[in-house]
């Protein structure tokens, strides 16, 4: 308790810095579903230590809905498509991720990235034209005088806002598609020999197979894996910034990156110094439960409660899927607290109070990494079903790390489902490791919001943090490679024996002529 | 001033938390001169935070004096050496390196610091010897159950004695000769494409021809560079562990790395989860001055007064180069206050104390990075004139970020002094970044000095750190390279190739006389 009490502390004293200097006025370009629910954490925040946030969102957004907040302001903009078809068009992509795409081939993770990207493309390159372009709201943005744009990193059009407002940028990110956007933007390094790249599946303790797959994934990552239709996003910003460029290259304009994973979940890697990880930013201390949910957990006696949540997305569940977990959680022994996401979708952080609560035994978790947060702050064990994305990976880190066993979400069984809830309830081992996590998650010297918020204020403050950003940037990608030098060596030692072997044979052949003249004389 | 008041506050929450639970033993191989003032200060601080801190010290210590301190503890041990021997040895390797080597050659800085290093090394081994084989000394730390080994990191033994007493190793390190110990230790990576390898003398923006130079000197520490006479360390280090083995080898064990330097000197480069960078955690702010001194202070009127110090290690200057110095202080039109660290060795806080004066106009220095920081900590502009070791490169990064001008020490004359003296004085933009450079390092989530103490503790509650490192650290070094992959798939690669050009070869030929043999018929 004394950490927690500590933090608090900290928290005013950071505030009352920067209010001593003047309150910032922030921009948002957030990501829509659970990453907004994410993102709000952060504003909520910033709010609450007096500054001003206003978040630019499309007319078609689902979870980012202006009536539900009253201290961040909202510019919402007109878009061609409607809440509906957004909302149709995500279930319709992930109904065909989750239930048509194969399986288990070397390339079903990344094809599947690559169907989600691409699906996305077409959506926000529109949302993002409709923002752009539309004069009277750049004009009004302009006049604002932001002092810094925050944004999901996931997807491109922030970097062009930035550009465009000339406000320093600082981005919030748990992955993108095979790190390309870190290491290609962001300039991190990913050494192929011991960091697994996302959609791998593999941990940072690889076999010798393992590593080559994992370069094979690196390379096509590098080399072919093109997140979005390209030529669209090329010409768009052209077309606006009148010069070519690529996202990649306008992304490297970043300030700061607020990367939502820690040590407790990540395997240790390479950072920069422009990077900071604020995995669990959105955990919070467990409030009391509704009365009649804790008479209901209450009264699970002494075997507790499961918490049960398959995450924002998963509204739509096949009959047959839905069956078996139902019949698997039917026959267990234990009181269940069985919630969708999708009932409270505003209010995630109330679902999780759950998992705080001294009765949760175990978390079914389809292995988001906001859920996956939760239960490693609250020393949860968990079983994890994941769907897609970055979620099978989310579920390895946590078996690697002992905490979770890990269930196929198409061909599982009841008794598959029901055995794993027993492996990690009665097997005291993957308590231990949550609740190892769990210590790693409270142990640090500042929490991850009051980082989060401090980068932010930070980026504010000095109107950027171009002292943090590696020198990589201004380096082409032979430059940063060091191909020309590494050439220009070769070449100098290629001469050097080439010279050498010359005046080898030269006087060589000088002793011999010499020799053979003496042999006639 | 809100920050420091944020930082105090945030101490006594974070020794608060760890008394709850258990206050911890601290062991110290120090290291002497400016290394040991430097790492005192984290001392007093543990012991402040209710820690018991032992110094384990040889009875040749210069600086380490248990008599000038009361709450440390001190275990000294006999050694060979005498406290003069030891101090005549170190002041005629320093005499030797400063005025009689070679300088400005491309190989001088390398050579000069394996010098140095191998003198050491001499030294160190006795030194190491007689702890480590003093049997008598062993059984009594192996009693008294130490909870982590603190040691500045520029040497070897503390890895043995860690290993020794199966204890936690923290180090401490500004850098080692060509970052090797922080590479092959440490696993940090150093692109030689940006970062410019410590006694380079390069910034982080490097034309093609310092590229190619900063190359050459990778190659030469990654494969020639021997810091010490490893035959006789490896040849020690068997016969206490009774197995071969290399010091980068036992160094990996180290659990947290504590890095002297932070952003504001040191140029953005890749880091890893078990570094941190809390360089200029000894600063403080200044104390009011002693009577007669402040009296001097004032009497400067407008005009101001600029410090001077050479550091801890060059007492034996040379008459001609101090005349240089003195002639050139003399014709200066404002008031000096000349201080040589030397006579106030053991209190350099209170010499730097002058640095936060607000009538200092610069700092005359040496490079070391104790008084750098202090220049950056109080925002005072610099005239450097580096004698050795990794100060030039110190004083060309503070030279880069447009904070100091620098002087050749064996070369320049008074009047070039005194035009850099006037350059720095009267030219804004020097005070300008001076104060830039204070802004970020006053800038941090957390203290240096906090953080330094809190990783220490962090290590002890958490008996390591092992979930910090990297996995890299169990790979052998062309596993790291991802060497053997890299093979494996070149050979899948011409294997197929192989194939192939053999089938269509063996196509090719059954046609061809399938062809010749429908023309016969």
């Amino acid at each position: 308790m004394a950490l927690r009490w500590t933090s608090v502390l900290l928290l005013i004293q950071l505030s009352g810095y920067f209010r001593s200097g003047t309150c910032g006025k922030v921009l948002v370009w957030p990501t829509d579903y659970s990453h907004w629910m994410n993102m709000k954490i952060i504003l909520d925040e910033l709010v609450q230590r007096g500054h001003e946030v206003t978040v630019l969102a499309s007319s078609a957004s689902v979870l980012i809905d202006p009536s539900k907040t009253s201290a961040i302001k909202f510019e919402v903009f007109p878009t061609s498509l409607s809440k509906d078809d957004f909302d149709d068009f995500a279930m319709k992509l992930l109904h065909r991720v989750i239930y048509d795409l194969p399986k288990d081939t070397f390339w079903s993770p990344v094809s599947q990235i690559e169907e989600i990207m691409w699906g996305f493309s077409e959506v926000m390159i529109k949302v993002c034209k409709d923002a752009v372009l539309n004069k009277k709201l750049m004009t009004k943005l302009q006049e604002s005088k932001f002092d810094v744009l925050l944004a999901d990193g996931v997807g491109p059009c922030a970097d062009l806002l930035a550009e465009i407002l000339k406000t320093p940028l600082v981005y919030s990110l748990r992955c993108s598609g095979g790190y390309t956007i870190e290491k290609h933007s962001g300039g991190l390094l990913f050494p192929p020999s011991y960091v697994p790249v996302v959609t791998s599946e593999f941990s940072d303790k690889m076999t010798f197979m393992e590593r080559v797959k994992n370069m094979i994934y690196v390379l096509y990552y590098d080399f072919w894996f093109q997140a979005y239709d390209m030529k669209k996003w090329d010409q768009f910003y052209l077309e606006v910034l009148g010069r070519p460029t690529t996202f990649y290259e306008t992304m490297k304009k970043a300030d700061m990156w607020l990367i939502r994973t820690y040590w407790d979940f990540d395997f240790p890697r390479p950072l920069l110094p422009n990077f900071d990880f604020i995995g669990g930013h959105h955990c919070k201390p467990s409030k009391p439960l509704p009365e009649d949910m804790e008479d209901f957990v209450q009264s699970s006696g002494e075997n507790g409660v499961v918490v049960f949540s398959l995450g924002s997305l998963i509204s739509n569940m096949t009959e047959e899927r839905a069956n078996v977990i139902a019949s698997a959680l039917a026959v267990l022994y234990c009181a269940f607290l069985i919630l969708f996401l999708k009932l409270l979708m505003n209010n995630f952080a109330e679902i999780y109070s759950n998992l705080g609560h001294p009765k949760t035994k175990a978390f079914i978790t389809h292995g988001g990494i906001n859920g996956i947060y939760e239960a490693i702050y609250h020393g949860v064990p968990m079983v994890g079903i994941p769907l897609f994305w970055d979620q099978p990976d989310n579920i390895v880190h946590m078996k690697a790390k002992g905490a979770a066993v890990r269930l196929d979400f198409n061909t599982m069984s009841s008794t598959d489902l029901l055995n794993a809830l027993k492996t990690v309830i009665n097997d005291p081992l993957y308590k231990e490791n949550a609740m190892k996590l769990s210590r790693i998650q409270h142990d640090q010297p500042t929490k991850p919001l009051d980082r989060a918020v401090f980068w932010i204020e930070y980026v504010m403050r000095h109107k950027g943090a171009k002292h943090l950003r590696v020198a990589a940037h201004d380096l082409t990608w032979f430059q940063y490679h060091s191909l020309d030098v590494i050439g220009f060596l070769l070449a100098c030692v290629a001469t050097a024996i080439f010279i050498i072997t010359k005046c080898c044979l030269f006087f060589c052949r000088m002793f011999t002529s010499a020799e053979k003249k003496k042999k006639r004389e």
